[in-house]
């Protein structure tokens, strides 16, 4: 059976995380300097493994495998949020390189291709997913032009500084793939409060996120009796309130909503707002779900505005993603290593946040493998992982990846 | 009986609305240029009825009877809102002046002394009623210095750039009051509705507001589950309602309560708020019942503190007034001018915004005569009063005027 090298992944995962360490955590935008370090050393690391590796036009670094047959690809991303942890997205690129070298050691697989991403910009520094949307053939042509970073510099003017523009970029129409592996921390507190160790994604959740608008009438704080009021604030207190308690009655066991901002103006003590604004976003791994949330949201939306006095309208935002199912042979896969390396110690589970999985997905049988997030904490400087569910993560995605690779060659 | 001329009230407010006028509203901002304008207006206009007319270091313009024997003081502010109607304070200056010019012209009442005043910043470009607070020696010698308007000027800066700066400012001390009268529109729907042209104020409103902020924990929208989170703004939300709720079932028949600013961080759709804060105020001419809401609010905040998961704290704001009671005898005088005026068209009533008369009731018998608001409307272009309503109300004014300094002669 295969088998990887702990040393060795662990000695990348920490090489890579030098390039913008901050405390525990990293800072590694994409497109920054530290990022097109980190690429750079991304590439020779790949090329050392045996890969035809590069940065392609838009900054993903890809090492294509030299190897003929069907290939599997595998990778993450490793740009980062602002304040990120130094796992999230890192983790999968290096898992990738490492399986690339594993195989490529053992006599019974060195013949089978693996080929691995690091998608760029996945955590939307200019436009979230955006190696893997173009990977596949997803990206609207005017978006380098229009995404902006938060200091308004385009897509466009960074690639012409990070002196990638007019690279070819790597696209899903150059190989047979037999499928895309990923795998990430979870981010979230399930299998650590389970006592799992290694977690076979079912899903990526859908998100529905709509913008709530209410429209009042601004008067004096003083002078206007209650009763002739049109608030818009009082207004969108009333329907959040109501909101979150449908929801915590209706919704699903995994179900999350969240009222992330809140606006209210003129926003003075003393002055009746009238017209205030919130974002509401829900999640849900089953569609049927999302499409019944959705039906309560509008209708909540629909009895406030009936009931008046002030005016509710709802739209929805430009974020929705569908669920993405994962691909239940490459799943059945995983389980399998699972089940051999972590007996009993390995779950089913949705994943509750995007990853790039749920774009390679509509594409290519995808499949997604989570590690424990020691107190569920991500996108945090105090995100971790135990080195053992790191080490073994990457074996059961090894063991998974072989297993997939020889049953088609 | 003394009589004011009503075309030349009239005239004087229409040509008082032409600085600064915007459509049917106006914009003056203290010590703007066309303020200063209508300032100097004012003073010629002071002057031209026989007063000793000046503006004085901080910009109020201000009237001096040459007649002898106690004065009765009459005035309100002709600075305006950003987005100022017509009438809101303009209305009790050029009552002021009308009532000077009308009881100087009737052989009974010659000798009587009236003195006007137009205190400068009552609606706070720079600090709240600025004007009345320094002329009853209450201004902290700091303010000048230390207050500054929307666009970072400091009043100290206004005034010098005014050439005001080093003048004396008008004080009380400077001579003895029978007491201040102010009348003013109701700027609330309540005259209007009810059927009354003339309104006696009986207090002015006390105001108390807080901060209540939320300190819970940031995180992921996705990946945190629902029973996990500490989330600000659902205890946020959660504390509103219920106060709204509480205050509909606790407060008086006339208190109000206003929930005018919220904020949300980082007010990202997809991040679990971290911390939320929110400006509760409210207004009631009884200091009892300020005392009750105060304790309800405390307890409303207490409760969501210690029910968690989110802390929740309390802070008041600098903001509080006192109810400001008016002076019986006083008030008397206008009830009797209002009944033989308009018998059974007034009543008496609290005033749910601030005045510069509250200042004044701290340190001479004060009083207020309210004439009706067009549909309840202020601090908006569109406030409008009916033009016989506006006569009634200076009329009614000056016979009470008359009334009082004719029985201190």
């Amino acid at each position: 059976m295969v088998a990887i090298d702990p040393e060795r992944l662990l000695a990348d995962l920490k090489r890579l995380r030098r390039f913008g360490a901050c405390g525990n955590g990293v800072v590694r935008r994409s497109l920054t300097p530290i990022d097109l370090e980190a690429r750079h050393w991304l590439v020779s690391r790949f090329a050392e493994a045996g890969l035809d590796a590069g940065i392609d036009g838009l900054g993903t670094v890809f090492g294509r495998s030299k190897k003929p047959g069907p290939a599997l690809l595998v990778g993450s991303h490793s740009d980062t949020q602002p304040t990120g942890g130094w796992l999230d997205g890192a983790l999968g690129v290096i898992y990738g390189l490492e399986l690339a070298r594993a195989l490529d050691e053992d006599p019974a697989t060195k013949g089978l291709a693996v080929e691995v991403a690091s998608w760029i910009d996945e955590e939307g520094t200019f436009v979230g997913m955006l190696g893997s949307t173009a990977f596949c053939g997803e990206l609207a042509p005017e978006v380098p032009r229009e995404a902006l970073n938060a200091e308004g510099q385009s897509l466009e003017a960074a690639l012409e500084s990070a002196g990638l523009a007019g690279r070819p970029r790597a696209s899903l129409g150059d190989r047979p793939y037999l499928g895309y592996l990923e795998a990430h921390i979870e981010q979230g507190p399930y299998l650590e409060e389970e006592g799992h160790r290694i977690g076979v994604v079912t899903s990526i959740v859908g998100i529905r996120s709509f913008d709530i608008v209410f429209e009042g009438e601004q008067n004096h704080a003083g002078t206007t009796p209650m009763a002739r009021r049109r608030d818009a604030a009082r207004a969108l207190v009333a329907l959040a309130q109501r909101l979150n308690e449908a929801f915590a009655a209706e919704a699903g066991p995994r179900s999350v909503w969240t009222i992330g901002r809140i606006e209210v103006e003129p926003g003075a003590p003393s002055i009746v707002p009238g017209r205030a604004a919130m974002i509401f976003q829900f999640r849900d791994a089953d569609e049927g779900q999302l499409v019944a949330l959705e039906a309560l949201v509008r209708r909540l939306v629909a009895e406030a505005d009936e009931a008046g006095p002030v005016r509710v309208a709802i739209t929805a935002r430009h974020d929705h993603t569908r669920p993405a199912v994962m691909d239940e042979g490459l799943q059945r896969h995983i389980a399998e290593a699972a089940e051999a390396h972590a007996s009993g110690a390995w779950t089913h589970m949705p994943s509750a946040a995007g990853h790039d999985a749920q774009v390679l997905a509509r594409h290519l049988p995808s499949a997604m493998l989570f590690i424990p997030s020691i107190g569920g904490v991500s996108h945090d400087f105090a995100e971790d992982t135990a080195e053992a569910d790191i080490v073994l993560g990457c074996q059961v995605l090894a063991s998974a990846a072989a297993a997939v690779l020889k049953q088609a060659s």
